[in-house]
This record gives C-alpha cells, structure tokens and sequence, in this order.
C-alpha cells in the first residue's frame, strides 16, 4: 500500500475540493492510501458529505495552515505545526511515501527544503511543470512536455542545469514512461555557442555525460514539442510558464467571447469541437495535475492552486506512480552516472 | 521629402519581393523617396517588370550582399562595400534619413554599429518588436504592443534595461501615437523585489525616472497587453519573442490541418472567420511591419526575413514615420530627462 500526506487545507478552492479529490481516488485504486492533513473538524464535515472508502483515508490533525497571500518563511515560523509542515514530516518520519499539495507554492517549497534532505549532488531543488505541446511524448503519446526549473529558485548555476536535466529524465522516464526522454537547453539559439556563460557550459557538461542530450532548443521549440525536458534556470522558466498560461487564457477568453456574441459563431465552434478540441487542451492544462519538486530525498507534488477534485485526483495519482517508479531512486542512479561520465566534475 | 535607404538584396524571398514592397509605396506615398542598395542589374530586371513611380525611386550600386548562412563579422569585412555597409554609408553621410533591411539581422545591427555612432547615454543598443496582444494600444488601437530588447545582445546591465525603457517610450509615442506609454519590465512576479538584481535595480531607478513606469508585469501579461512597452534582457526577449512564434505557428498548423480533414470543421472554421479574425492575427504578425534598431544615432528599421511586398513597404512607412516624428530627438532628449530625474546617475 502507497501512502500520501495530502495537505487538505490549502488550494484556492478551499478543504472541500482537496478532500473530494482524494474521496473520488479511495473508491477507484487498490493500492493507495491517504493521509488527508489539516483542521480535524473541518475535515470530517467535508468527508460526511462525501462517498469515500474509509479503509483508504484517514485524517492527521495540524494546527492552522499557510493561506496564499502569507510570506511563506514567516507563517512556518509562526505556524509550526501547520497542514504543510505536518504532512512533510509524516514523509521524513516514513509514515507516508510522498508529498502532495495544492496550497502557498512558496511555502511548499520552504517546507520541503527544510523539512527533507537534498539529494547529493544537488544544490538547487527544481520545479518541474507539464506544458502543451504538438507533438506527441512517450508511448502514451501525452500531449505534453515538461519544463524545469519554473521557479523554485531564481538563477542557475551550469551544474544546477545539469542537475535538472538529471532530474528531468528520470521524472519524464518514471511518470511518462519514456525509455530515453530527449532532453535540451532552452537559449536563444541552437548552436553550442548561444546562451548565457552558465548554458553554455551547461552545454559542454551535457554533452560529455549519460543522458539523451539534444543540444539547445529555441522559443520555437517549446509549442512545437520538439523535445521530451526542457531545462532552464528558474526566472526563465517561471516567464514562459506564465506566458503560455496567458496564451491558454487568452485562447480560452476569444473563444467564449466568440460563442456568445453570435448564433452562427457557436454553431461554427460546435461544428469544429473536434478540429479545437487539440488547440482547447491549451486552455486547461495548468489543472491537469500536479508539478513535481524535485531535488529532495523525497517525493514531493505541487498540485496548482485552482486544483478542484478531478486535478487532485491526478496529483496523487502521479505521485504514487513516482513511488511505484522509485523516482529518487532514478535520481540518485542518474547523478552518479552523470558525475561518472565527467571525470574532472570541477572543471 | 523623406528619402530611405532600402537594402534591397537581403531577405528570404530574394530582391524581387523587397523592389516589389518599394515599387508600390513609390506609387502611394508623396514625401517618402527610396534608394534601392544593390545589384544595379539584378535591381534594373526586377523594376523591369514592375509599375513605379520613377521620381520616387533610385538604384545605388552595391558590391555583393550578406547572405542568411553567413556569419556576420566575417561577411562584412570580406564585402565592404556590399548592400548593406553601403545603404548604412549612405545614411551616415546625410544622403538618406533612414535605413531598413529585411537581410540578415546580425549583419544589419553589426553594419549599423560600425557605421553609426551609439547615442549619449547608451551602451547596448535594442531591437524592439511588436507582438499581438488582447488589449488595444493607443488612439489608433494598435492589437499590439513592443517589447525590446528582443536579441541585439545577450545580457542587460539596469542602467541598459532604463535605456531601453527610455527607448522603447519614444518609438512607442512617435510610431503608435501614444502619448504617454506604459513602460514595465519583464519579470517573474509583480513586486518590486522579484527578478535579477538587474531588474530590481531598473526597477528602483525607473521608478524615480520621467517616464510612464508601471513596475514589473509577469509572463501573463505579455498576450494580455497590459502595457504598451515591456522592457527585458536579450535573451529573454528573443525567448520570449520565438515562443509566440512557435504559438502562432501551432495555431495556423492547426487550423489548417482542421480545414483540410473534413468538410464539416471547414464549414466550421468559414462560419467562425469574424471570431477567429483576432486570433488569425497572432499568425501573420511577425511579417506586419519592421522592428527598430534603437540605440544608434540614425533610424534603423529591420524587416523580417521572410517579409513580403507588402511588409516591406509597411516598414518603410514605420521608417518615414520615424524620421517625420525626430524619433532620434525624442530618444536624446527621453534620455536626458531620465538622467536628470536621477541626481546620482552613478548610484
């Protein structure tokens, strides 16, 4: 049995939308277990509205819990006891295998980072996250890539991006299930040379070591799909993420705005709804499910804050398949064959 | 009467559809003359089969021209009097107001350099682009607002981030008629302290400055259009920039591919054209008009490679614009306020 603290508390949507999210997968998977984490009353109100198998939830009491406009390093600090903190130390302390929440990013961050050890060889955790693209990844054939970092931590040294490209093939290698994921540097170009001093030598590292490098991809790339991982520091990848959820919003936006202004235009889109309906998986895949932290020695899933049951479900759903898949394990093994391939690491 | 030199051998398509572009303004237009930089006979077969108006119109000869494979550094020391070295001449020498190229970029911003002199005030110089948003800009309702630096150089300084801030006002008040443009910079969130130390630093400096600040804007602001100007380092820009070509790409493909597999999503998309007219729109941008070259004490107007007749006299047009509207004035003088406004311009 898989077990997962969930922090219930926090999310934009509120206790009620976490906790249906982890009653709908307690009727569905044999194998999982959760630990909903947070305010006890509250959450026996939210479960006794709910079907849900008792045999596969259980409640953890905490004290409070970070809201979204709290700065994340004060309320831990006045809050120590909280939904986020308490379910990470139920993982350090092995009573669950992995992390989920939908609350403050900032503060799951902090609490994993205080709470976890970093994995050897890391010194940046990553913030990893799916994005649409054209083309198909993997044997599933998802309609997605993953982006890291896209915000964890502002710069990135050349070895922290070497590092996310570790973590990235193993995380799109456990959850999407491609054998060698093909991984590149997102620069302003594609030839070694282009990018900042830290691609660059990035660049150079990548080339020399184990995993599937295909050099540098541009802007272009990124709708295209042209590869499985795309790695970057974190002010970069936290631009173009929030870029391409404007595109999705904008997208979404022109196409209400479109079907209620005009009886021939809703006919048009109804007419077209399979033609879009690859362009409209733009408008909601912020809320598919969740985006892994990775460079801790556990397992940790951010699910986004708008999360309602359905993309909850999925989050914990994706961080059993991480465990199943022993994703920091493959890390692990991934950081010492690429230190291996480098002989000289400090060069 | 406004004359400009037009390299007429660069661009994707070849010369004919440059002569083509500046054939049909010659036509329209009564104060703009163009000089056409190149092979007088590949120019002379071209107008040949061309209607213009032939006081309107000149050839200069020219030795040879940058090709797009070329690397640019060596191209124009090995062609010294080639096209675009001998149009950037010919307005160096007060024979003509204004250059655009639709050639190599690289090649035009290195002839641009070395020919001209940097304005007072400015170490880096910045191409600006426009680029589709949501929200109109400015008394015409421009669907678009500029961004820059989008790829003229790699890193930005705060001091060159004010630079472009100062730039990008006067090209956005003389091209699209606002008065007071809204200037952010590019960052990872909408608070003072988020971004590089660059971008907190331009922050507190533009802050204080003359111009229309309005503090950072995030990823999701760029297809919303929430300022008229965004203000970023080169290789975000050209990142940023490339990404909403790749978008508007996927989306053409799409559409395309929708129209072309069955009758009933062509009917669709036919009855959907009024809808879909502000979203076509993110297609064909790229090629609407040119992109400044600012910096430099001449106006410099880069058409995009792959411009057709059509865009290429738009961005003559933009080119005459500029010079009518003393951009090169109101950029010296933007930048002298904004030093003014900042008694310690070292601080």
């Amino acid at each position: 049995m898989i077990c997962i603290a969930l922090d219930a508390m926090g999310g934009d949507l509120g206790p009620a939308a976490i906790i249906e999210g982890a009653a709908r997968l307690s009727l569905e998977e044999h194998d999982i277990r959760v630990l909903l984490v947070g305010d006890v009353p509250v959450i026996s109100e939210c479960l006794a509205a709910l079907r849900y198998n008792p045999a596969r939830l259980s409640v953890v009491g905490a004290e409070g819990y970070v809201s979204m406009d709290e700065k994340p390093g004060a309320a831990l600090k006045s809050k120590p006891n909280c939904s986020i903190l308490t379910a990470a130390r139920l993982v350090r302390d092995g009573e669950a295998h992995a992390l989920v929440s939908a609350g403050h990013t900032g503060a799951t961050v902090l609490a994993a980072a205080t709470t976890f050890e970093r994995l050897p060889g890391i010194r940046r955790a990553a913030l990893a996250s799916v994005y649409p693209t054209v083309q198909r990844h993997g044997p599933h054939r998802d309609p997605f890539g993953l982006i890291l970092d896209v915000g964890a931590t502002l710069g990135a040294s050349a070895e922290d991006l070497v590092g996310f490209a570790v973590m990235g093939t193993a995380y799109s290698s456990v959850i999407s299930e491609i054998e060698r994921p093909r991984v590149a540097l997102l620069s302003n170009g594609t030839e070694p040379n282009n990018g900042t001093a830290e691609i660059i030598a990035a660049y150079k590292r990548l080339s020399a070591g184990s995993i599937n490098f295909c050099g540098n991809v541009a802007g272009l790339d990124l709708p295209r799909g042209t590869v499985d991982v795309i790695v970057c520091d974190g002010f970069l990848g936290n631009v173009v993420l929030q870029m391409l959820e404007g595109v999705s919003e904008v997208f979404a936006d022109l196409t209400k705005e479109a079907s209620s202004k005009r009886l021939q235009w809703k006919i048009g889109l109804t007419m077209l709804s399979g033609g879009l309906r690859r362009m409209k998986r733009m408008t909601d895949w912020k809320t598919y499910g969740g985006a892994p932290l990775l460079g801790m020695d556990q397992i940790v899933i951010k699910a986004h804050g708008r999360s309602e049951a359905r993309a909850i479900r999925n989050a914990l759903k994706v961080a059993a398949k991480a465990v199943r898949g022993d994703l920091i394990g493959r890390i692990r093994s991934g950081l010492e064959e690429q230190s291996m391939a480098l002989p000289d690491a400090s060069s």
